[in-house]
């Protein structure tokens, strides 16, 4: 049964997607233009090249059996220039779902699942009309391209909103109305090549400066908040006829509701927990469901905290490691630049306890 | 903190250390004779050379900041040499001990650790004594460079002993009385730079064919018995002086009593459990001893049992794959050769339960 894996992205993601499918004896060929990169040091070989060089990826489709990738800004063209060469999981749909917050939004909407109110802004005239709606208030984000908190502007009541339109880059805009919501948490699930899904526990999540700091299980939410979550990931999933994991994020109101913020179709930051208290990772759920292995085992057999290492903290890792229940994961990047995710940690906290009984 | 550490012996058990260290920010370097080993796949660059080549040797020790080995084999001349250049461990004087069936056996009865009766035996006369003093009943064993069962003969009352000493070589030998034992155990133990002790919890281990076949937690034994041996790893590993994981196998009698087999001064295959059941497996408590990094918790979360994969059953994984709480482990090697360890799987078997008491 083995195969070669192609990895879009050289990242921490794709290290991790790297390592685990070696254990399960599959090699593995990186597409990432960064020479030496993290993922490329676990990898059988690394192609050093764009994302979109159309060479580079026939190059990648010829050494591998199926492509996958490790983020959500692959070039959609490129996914679908790939998919006529050799299969790709999760398939380039996801992607343009996820590449855009308004296509993202009405087809969270079209699958039944809540979302913040929004309105397409293609112009200043677009953004007065909008936050006119929203009372003045509301997030003005690009549609494309933002992630960790960049590309975005808050409006409250009284803000001017003047120039706004063209300070964001002239791009496609949206403007989402305000969510009050009591927490954050995320799904990560997985769909094998079989249509089966698994759902790992919601964490709940806590950001840092836009950036995700901890995930802990469980979430502090009613149980059916957890299978609300569980609900709305299986119809995303296979509406999309989705292969792979996906990370799926939340706001959580005082009284349980799910509010969908985006998804990430790909491997995510707030599943990184599963390698410490999972038998089956997210990372080894990905490469089974894409190289059309059967899904594992989501269960949880310990809570725990994980909490991202970004930029400087890296500096603490000797104090981690006198930490004696904490699995330590580094990503192999030699310059802490500020805001650059370098590691993480996760600690368990003690064998597995229930989410809050409704 | 990051170091560069040296790796003698490219196999499964190298593959995994060089993943542990990857996940520190270690780079390994793997010292091979055997192009494209199974952990230079993992590994950041492999030496292509024999073990005792002091060019080579030389070359990885200026690779290097610390050199360590996974099996327990490695020349000690060369070990010895290494020790001149680079931090070397587990110390050369631990391979000593353990090439050595006769002084392995009168170092752990040094340690008060009881073994079974033993002679040295070099020459057909000292065998017929040997045979004689034990009623005609024992195992003649090479004192250097046996392993999984090569290399022995079983003597029973009445057998003939006729030319047993030049059969097996006309090398040194020992004979070794029978064991009446109920079952086997191993207690995987690790020793810090700083002299601190961590044992994992025994494993209750069955062979088939002088291979291991399962390792299986919790072990059926007494918890005075489970005592005993952290108490034996603790004085044999502070007698040595020790830094690094090793590996103790031994018989338990009716009466809870242990009896020390061998010892392996390197990560075990008994212990790959851990990777499955533990937040810190054998393989990084490993890696942070020799990199001079406090130890990590040996607390096992769950009770589990680990199977190898030898030869041919290397193509039941499809089987493996389907069964959801199994953590497959491969080893990337391409032949299934009768008797190779291909790679592992560790089920997970529920919370963990507690040994029997007293």
């Amino acid at each position: 049964m083995t195969k070669t894996i192609g990895i879009i992205g050289g990242g921490q993601l794709g290290r991790m997607l790297a390592i685990a499918a070696s254990r399960l004896n599959f090699r593995t060929v990186i597409l990432e233009p960064q020479p030496d990169s993290p993922a490329s040091q676990l990898a059988n070989r690394q192609i050093v090249a764009a994302y979109d060089d159309e060479e580079a990826l026939a190059e990648l489709a010829e050494a591998c059996d199926v492509v996958t990738y490790e983020f959500e800004n692959v070039p959609v063209a490129g996914a679908k220039f790939l998919e006529g060469l050799k299969p790709v999981y999760p398939p380039a749909r996801a992607l343009e779902v996820a590449q855009d917050r308004l296509t993202e939004k009405a087809f969270l909407n079209g699958c039944g699942i809540p979302t913040a109110k929004f309105h397409a802004v293609d112009s200043q005239a677009d953004l007065d009309a909008a936050l006119a709606d929203f009372g003045g208030a509301g997030v003005l984000k690009t549609r494309r391209l933002g992630y960790d908190g960049k590309g975005q502007m808050v409006f409250r009541p009284g803000d001017s909103a003047t120039g706004a339109y063209d300070k964001l880059g002239g791009v496609p805009l949206i403007l989402e109305s305000f969510i009050a919501f009591e927490r954050e948490i995320s799904v990560i699930a997985a769909r094998g090549l079989d249509g089966s899904i698994e759902c790992y526990d919601p964490a709940e999540n806590v950001h840092r400066n836009g950036i995700l700091h901890t995930s802990t299980l469980p979430a502090e939410i009613y149980e059916g908040t957890a299978a609300d979550a569980t609900t709305a990931a299986t119809r995303l999933l296979d509406k999309l006829d989705y292969v792979g994991v996906i990370g799926i994020e939340f706001f959580v109101g005082a009284d349980g509701a799910l509010i969908a913020n985006e998804i990430a179709p790909r491997v995510h930051n707030s599943g990184h927990w599963t390698e410490a208290a999972c038998v089956i990772s997210q990372f080894e759920q990905h490469i089974r469901a894409v190289a059309g292995l059967p899904l594992g085992n989501s269960a949880r057999h310990s809570d725990c905290v994980m909490q991202n290492l970004i930029g400087d903290d890296i500096n603490d890792v000797a104090d981690w490691a006198r930490e004696p229940d904490v699995l330590i994961h580094l990503y192999g990047k030699t310059e802490p630049r500020p805001g650059r995710k370098m590691g993480h940690v996760t600690r368990l906290t003690g064998p597995r306890s229930e989410t809050q009984s409704e």
